[in-house]
């Protein structure tokens, strides 16, 4: 909690949203390769990025990434980024998307080329994360650890709706559940015992 | 619609998330004022962002604000960026979010001292943006235009619950809606009559 701060004036009014990814993560994408043509090398990447972010205290413990579905290509790693740049907009599946867009130029996933695009995210998406998916153009989410893992270290998921696959599937958005949640929910639970900030648990 | 793309590289893969306003808010913003101590006038503030933001042809027919709401003073403003920032993501509500939360160096604007902030928005925020709502820190929204408005225009508002603003009053956030509500949806009705992209009507 901060002491209270003088009022802002219009003169200071921000006008650039910026954030980066930690240095580390480039290179630790680059180690582990640049294909992965499998739904389960696609999480295990995401999951270790989960948890070096918090082996490395620059971010809560969720990794994301978007990949090439012809290829299993990865363009863009995402990790969660909400403390580190003061930006609760930034979770590790919005990272991912708003980085792949950038990298292909252009904000629907869906209209680029020929190909077709998968985020593949260590948690299931929060309903933030969710109402962001249809936008992005993505047609298919990986998921790792299940809502009930997140909110069992105690992180909240908001209001999302019982049906939400049901709901992606009839906007054309195949979603994969449970890829290697074991490792993907331990990863929540060790942040958990660790005693790591959970950002958005106020109890509510 | 683009032509396929080269198959990207690790090397390649992007680090920064980054993206500007468009040069004429500040000024615009600048001539409205610095304080606006009732909703309506901070409504009239974000729609007529919303119809300069068309009008500028920098992005798509929706503007919001964050206020202080201890003296109606402006702490961020946003225009939605989803076209000229290729960013599926920067829908105006997120934008003003993120650039308050930049401001006041804090990703939870409730824990900001003890004042407490609102945000204005054009029209009634998407599923995404509704989601975002809780984890930003705000303690009302206010809203003009409503989703069949936005809907009429011909963009999706995504999978909403019913009940959006029972489920935000219950975790202590006030909704206002139909401010200033006709003059909000004239803006996305003349941007619809007028051609404008809709860049996530894709007939779901």
């Amino acid at each position: 909690m901060r002491g209270p701060r003088p009022a802002p004036t219009v003169k200071g009014m921000p006008i650039r949203v910026s954030a980066r990814l930690p240095a580390w993560v480039s290179r630790f994408v680059a180690r582990a390769g640049a294909l992965f043509p499998r739904p389960e090398a696609q999480m295990a990447l995401v999951v270790a990025l989960s948890a070096e972010n918090v082996r490395r205290k620059t971010g809560g413990p969720f990794g994301a990434a978007v990949f090439d579905m012809d290829d299993g290509r990865i363009v863009s790693a995402g990790v969660n980024l909400v403390v580190s740049a003061n930006c609760s907009v930034l979770h590790a599946e919005i990272v991912a998307l708003a980085l792949a867009q950038s990298r292909l130029e252009h904000y629907d996933l869906a209209t680029v080329g020929s190909r077709r695009y998968a985020l593949v995210t260590s948690t299931e998406p929060c309903a933030m994360c969710l109402g962001a998916i249809p936008w992005s153009g993505v047609c298919v989410v990986v998921c790792g650890a299940r809502d009930e893992d997140a909110r069992h270290a105690g992180f909240d998921e908001g209001a999302k709706p019982a049906d939400w696959v049901r709901q992606l599937k009839r906007r054309g958005i195949t979603v994969k559940q449970d890829v290697l949640r074991t490792e993907a929910a331990t990863v929540l639970a060790n942040y958990a015992a660790g005693g790591g900030i959970i950002y958005n648990g106020r109890g509510w």
